[in-house]
């Protein structure tokens, strides 16, 4: 294990060992033992304006053994902080289907499981995360791998130098720990980040090369990106000092991803802190673009009632009710009727794309911020 | 464009002109120009018990222009054999949605769309893929990236040359295109191929360097492996002359994973000869492993109706029927009314998996055929 690596490590279990001692010292004082939990809802968390990032607000909850309705999941926050510790002590990694496994099992003398559903367990591992203040990935949990990078860098993955140049047609694929002591960034000559939505696209950049012609990282997250993606976005961004654009399409799904990716989310507001780019802008595809490239309509899209109530929300959404620009933009939506994907640029021509779109908004600084 | 590819672009790119020219010689000669176009269904998939693989019929079906219920199927399936030749022309490769994009637009002076929706030219391909004998990787159709790769070996992908033994924690991305043209094998010492189901199981195997130790690639394709994937699998197989091992989860759905692996899939029957190992071996878990590796009652899981319907779905199988040990295997199942998923192998140990698991079962060739 590289010392890095010991170092985190050695962190997050003093975390969790705290947390059980915490237990340990109040029933060797005959006091009901509690664990105090961060509320994770909508009614906790707040839009900090100046930082312009969603963040967690202070409401918590404090989960006790001696309750009849919480001693079930009392149990098993100290079981999964178990589990993580065990993972911790042993120096890997594993997925939190994985966890729910190793932490299951019948009580003895009951036919009462530990855990039933992986349902369960989910939910006590983000509970874990906020009380002791470890984003899961600290704490040796990945995702499953999804989003590719590849540009003029070198990065380390795990001991491993790799050329960010010579990844071939497939790209190097983004795993769900990017902590520092697992990635570094070696030496570069990226000018920017361009965070793509989708992985056809992302290939279409990458087998016409945009990246070495224009100097920057081009990086897909496979729609919504995970938080791995994010994670890296993030370390390129504040590390590197790169900036970040983002290209999706032109639906509130778009805006959704650019909006998670600019501010965090609501459901991860405890992340934002790590993962949120206040500086990210918007190069997705726009209701306008229908005029400024001469796109046939034959290939924009009727928006549904869904999107039309989506696109009314995100107007709503402090982030975007302030700026004129995005407010011009979705209104254009939804007057327009239409909604656009990238792909509908291949009607053009193939590489359309990547050698007339993005090259021209990005010198007309055609983006929204 | 390297020379190979120029050559495999060339005779793709001739099969499509020598369509089209049949056409027009139709057409000059005022004859009704037809698309003989092989059935692609289940009443045209035939089991092949001397090479143990699914293939295609004889059967087919002549797609005419001066039939009213097949004009406009004709017309798409030009304009779909115009936009693959477009993008054999350019070298280059894109996705079928772009294809869809790239090929829709209103016929002038009506209100009809040539397409409407990417489910009308997704058959359209694969009809113009069995009618002139070329895969769509051929075509340059790729699907998403699916499945990663690492071991003993160096490949060449797309003119980069790739060390899969210094991947890092994420791995080779295998694309969807793996002909021999884009991706080769260099110098190895793989002595088999591992086939994981799932990315988080295959995530253990490279964190433990279980390839390093047992010398062998992983591979995993993210649930049913995807084409590219099957693809590699089989020039792993007959061109390395590796033997190929799959590791799946104890349940129908695991055990039809290891059939498309092996015989192929009615679906895509006319790609079996160039995606099917016959020879490949399922070293997934079994319904013995419960007693065999003692694994505790309460991380089975109880077998639905759709399990046992499938189950016995399978056992009927040709391929599957007349093979005693997959017999008792799948009544096995039944028998005892529950499935295992390959993470409960995690109550015992994190690393149970790769490090007693595996290596016994290979040890005592407790695989099935």
């Amino acid at each position: 294990m590289a010392k890095q690596t010991r170092k985190r490590h050695a962190a997050t279990g003093k975390k969790l060992q705290g947390l059980a001692q915490s237990v340990v010292k109040a029933a060797h004082a005959k006091r009901d033992p509690g664990i105090v939990i961060p509320t994770r809802a909508l009614s906790n968390s707040v839009y900090d304006a100046k930082r312009k990032i969603i963040t967690m607000g202070k409401g918590s909850q404090t989960r006790t053994f001696f309750n009849l309705g919480m001693a079930r999941k009392f149990m098993q926050t100290m079981l999964i902080a178990s589990g993580c510790k065990e993972l911790n002590d042993q120096g890997k990694t594993t997925s939190i289907r994985d966890l729910f496994y190793h932490c299951k099992h019948t009580i003895e003398g009951t036919r009462e499981n530990t855990f039933d559903e992986q349902s369960e367990s989910d939910p006590i591992i983000e509970d874990l995360e906020v009380a002791i203040g470890s984003l899961r990935e600290e704490l040796g949990l990945f995702a499953e791998n999804k989003g590719s990078m590849v540009g003029p860098m070198t990065i380390v993955d795990a001991g491993d130098t790799i050329d960010l140049r010579r990844m071939g047609s497939g790209g190097w694929s983004v795993p769900s720990i990017v902590e520092s002591d697992v990635i570094q960034f070696r030496k570069h000559e990226a000018r920017y980040v361009l965070l793509i939505e989708k992985a056809a696209i992302w290939k279409r950049f990458n087998e016409d090369r945009f990246w070495d012609k224009h100097k920057c990282v081009i990086l897909h997250g496979g729609g919504q990106p995970p938080r791995g993606v994010r994670r890296l976005l993030f370390r390129l961004h504040n590390e590197l000092k790169l900036p970040v654009y983002v290209l999706t399409d032109n639906d509130p799904w778009g805006y959704y991803i650019y909006s998670v990716v600019k501010q965090g989310s609501i459901n991860l507001a405890f992340e934002s802190e790590r993962m949120a780019v206040p500086r990210a802008r918007f190069v997705g595809m726009s209701s306008f673009d229908v005029g400024r490239f001469d796109i046939d309509s034959s290939v924009t899209i009727a928006l549904k009632d869904e999107d039309r109530n989506r696109a009314r929300e995100i107007l709503k959404y402090p982030w975007f009710a302030d700026k004129r620009e995005w407010k011009r933009e979705i209104e254009q939506m939804l007057k327009t009727g239409v909604k656009l994907e990238l792909e509908a640029l291949s009607s053009k021509d193939f590489s359309f794309i990547t050698q007339t779109y993005l090259p021209r908004k990005l010198k007309d600084k055609q983006w929204l911020d």
